[in-house]
């Protein structure tokens, strides 16, 4: 490790105390009831609603709960707040998996749901101007008759602000890049209620700090994103997706790698192992035999996507794998990508009832084999039910532990196995996370990761932004 | 313009008394000339040479040239320029254009140029790890065995150190994507000499605040970029090149909006005006008809080529252009991009004897052809010559007046024409620079570009990282 960071980190303001007093939040929430009227809402339920619902993380709810409508009026609550010192947290679907949207010290979340405005669809420049409320698959929506499509896909139908915010990717990636690629501007409200654009619309700029990619992953303790700027991409002539079972899952880690180095545009290249497969033909009833397999994609022309599937045909069956079923039909891919997209459904039909979570690492693709082989060892020794998939043409995977959590034991030991995940993915060259983020849980692997003087930066720079700390506070890093 | 930002900006600490004193330069220097002995140098033709050399910016030489071997040394040194509130500015290979390495307050020069390692080259997951010093022609004669490139290629052979710092791109950006886009992570020091790493070699993560892109493009404002991990990527196994004339400006550009938006990944596009060409002609001796052409390169299989090379064909011939003349042998495509290349010598060439500086903007693409033609306009209206070439897959183009700087008047009209050209690109949702960046010249635009409040925020950035001001003084943001 290197030397650590003083002088540069003790000169900021200290933040303000946490939580709240009622007195504020009381202040906050009648002066908000007046403005937005029935747009603000603090029943137990709805706040329950906007607390942590997912996975396994307890649910903490906001005091209040609030629909603004426009930039400016996320501004004039954000002002509010700071004036009175109450936590805001932006909430875009709630599908976020780490516990981003829990609110620790309560204060009023600002859901953006309603903010649904497309913009600009501007055609010829390949980009588009939407509200961060807008969801991809309502963006998708309204650009296919256009020939456009908006491609990166995280599995839930995720809102554009929220994918913004949590750098999000997904099975699309591996061509198409992840937000932090996809995000040519945003507007964001800052801390002090003052509104940013970030950038223009020109495809690239050197014209200063790169304040889009600052906030792209930032979760919303540094501004609120209430508007981004997208690129988009022509719908491809041509799509050819299918399925190829391997012999093992470093069969398939290897067709994945050779495909890339190889340099085929692979547009999807999903790894399940033979758990994720069981929990695909229980739930889906695809059918499929219970062995490793990829999903791949292909995008190109009719005789560049005919080419692509080829090589890739031969590099599977350089590794033992095969035979490469196609779906050549759309219904086919639909189906496909939909057993895919409820990969969490699926784990949970391994064991009905129970509960689950869903985590993620990403390591230096050379390590995938044996990062996978390794966390299958670990789930075996551990005694868990935990399917593997992963968007492996970037290094990235995914488990599901499933877990009863009222059993301590259970509990701790699925704890343990996680915490073994990350470290190992550390060890590797890899990062605690590729694609869900940091939000509450994964918050202590960060000085592992990034070392003390990456993550004082870290801090200074949320200090410099949010002297008060009351923009998603608890969140990425603790000050 | 939005409220602008008070609160928020009002806490850090005020940037240090520039230029530092006296004796504060001479205990510096005498500590450095200790520690590295003939590797500090003061003598003033070693320090005009690290002032601005290119273009027409004056030369504003630091007080001193440092030429570390390590991280660990350029840690050092900015340890003890931080002691005594001494600028510091990092050097790569002073192929900048905006005046990125001048020392308008004095200071101390840290030539990157011998930090000259290849850390590491993990062929398998087509990245490596270089040191700053490294330039891009020499880690490609490196990877060129292994069948890998780096393809970001500004025309300088400048260092990756220095790339990165500027947020550069070139001619392959098209569909490789700017620094920002091939920088995994990257080693830097701090203005308090604490030393960063700012991400793993995974290819993707969202593990906190993307400090790499950050530091990309901060022009050493922020910190001084020692390592940089980069993506590589296979040399293309066919790679087509040629040429196009058009019988207009127009023309040409819709040739390229059309290639785009068609989603033919074209690896090259770059437009050429008829003034340009002639350069060429002179410098180049190419022998090419004197009107405005598109060069264009495919990479891909021989077959993928093939059908992207007759599409564009098809493309160009709908807009009156071709015929296309094909460089087939590696000859000619090296002649070809060196002729572009060398671009600032054949501009010369127009005007023997004249001075000459080159600038850049960047628009979205469906305003290129009117953002080009209403600038040629201009130049006619002006009386000036000044070629236009740019990387028009991106919407970027650049021209180089020519001048005699000893003609006050023509000195001025040149000014009054590069203030056009910004302020037509940013009403056209451009900005001000899509590549050459900041330095000096272009600070002036930056708060019609970003508005108040996100100059506030980049200020903000500014003085919590580096709050005595002392890391590249007087670039990007003048606090």
């Amino acid at each position: 490790m290197d030397v650590p960071a003083v002088a540069l980190h003790e000169t900021s303001a200290s933040a303000a105390a946490l939580p709240p007093s009622p007195a504020a939040v009381a202040a906050v929430t009648q002066a908000l009831a007046a403005s937005f009227g029935n747009r603000l809402i603090t029943s137990l339920a709805v706040r329950q609603q906007h607390g942590h619902t997912l996975t396994w993380i307890p649910n903490q709810p906001p005091d209040a709960v609030v629909y603004p409508h426009s930039t400016q009026e996320v501004s004039e609550i954000v002002t509010l707040c700071a004036r009175h010192g109450v936590p805001v947290i932006a909430f875009g679907t709630g599908t976020s998996l780490e516990g981003h949207v829990n609110a620790p010290y309560g204060g009023v979340c600002v859901d953006l749901s309603q903010m649904k405005r497309i913009v600009a669809v501007n055609a010829e420049d390949l980009d588009c101007v939407v509200e961060a409320g807008v969801t991809r698959k309502e963006l998708n929506e309204h650009l296919r008759d256009m020939g456009l499509m908006f491609p990166i896909d995280p599995g839930a139908d995720a809102s554009l602000g929220g994918m913004a915010a949590t750098r999000a990717s997904g099975t699309n990636a591996v061509r198409y890049g992840t937000m932090k690629d996809n995000v040519l501007a945003l507007t964001a409200v800052m801390a002090d209620g003052s509104v940013v654009k970030t950038s223009t619309r020109a495809r690239k700029t050197s014209a200063g700090y790169d304040l889009t990619r600052l906030l792209v992953g930032s979760e919303g303790t540094l501004g609120i994103i209430t508007e981004v700027t997208l690129k988009l991409h022509g719908i491809p002539e041509a799509i050819a997706a299918g399925v190829c079972p391997f012999p093992s899952i470093k069969a398939a880690c290897d067709t994945a790698i050779m495909t890339i180095q190889t340099g085929i545009p692979v547009a999807r290249i999903e790894l399940l192992d033979e758990v994720m497969i069981k929990g695909f033909n229980l739930h889906s009833k695809l059918g499929l035999p219970e062995t490793p397999m990829l999903f791949v994609e292909f995008h190109g022309t009719e005789a560049w996507v005919k080419e692509q599937s080829e090589r890739f045909g031969e590099i599977a069956a350089e590794f033992g794998g095969g035979p490469f079923d196609w779906a050549t039909k759309a219904e086919d891919r639909t189906r496909l990508w939909e057993a895919r997209h409820n990969g969490y459904w699926a784990g949970r039909a391994l064991r009905p009832g129970a509960d689950t979570l869903a985590t993620d690492v990403c390591v230096p693709i050379s390590q995938l084999a044996d990062c996978v082989e390794e966390t299958k060892r670990d789930i075996e020794a551990t005694g868990l039910i935990a399917p593997i998939a992963g968007h492996v043409g970037d290094g990235n995977f995914h488990t599901q532990p499933l877990l009863d959590l009222a059993d301590p034991d259970e509990v701790a030991r699925v704890q343990g196995f996680l915490d073994r995940l990350v470290k190992r993915a550390l060890a590797m060259g890899g990062t605690c996370t590729g694609e869900h983020g940091v939000g509450q849980k994964k918050i202590k692997y960060l000085e592992a990761e990034h070392g003390a003087p990456a993550l004082a930066v870290m801090r200074t720079l949320k200090r410099a932004l949010d002297p008060q700390n009351i923009l998603n506070p608890g969140k990425i890093v603790v000050l």
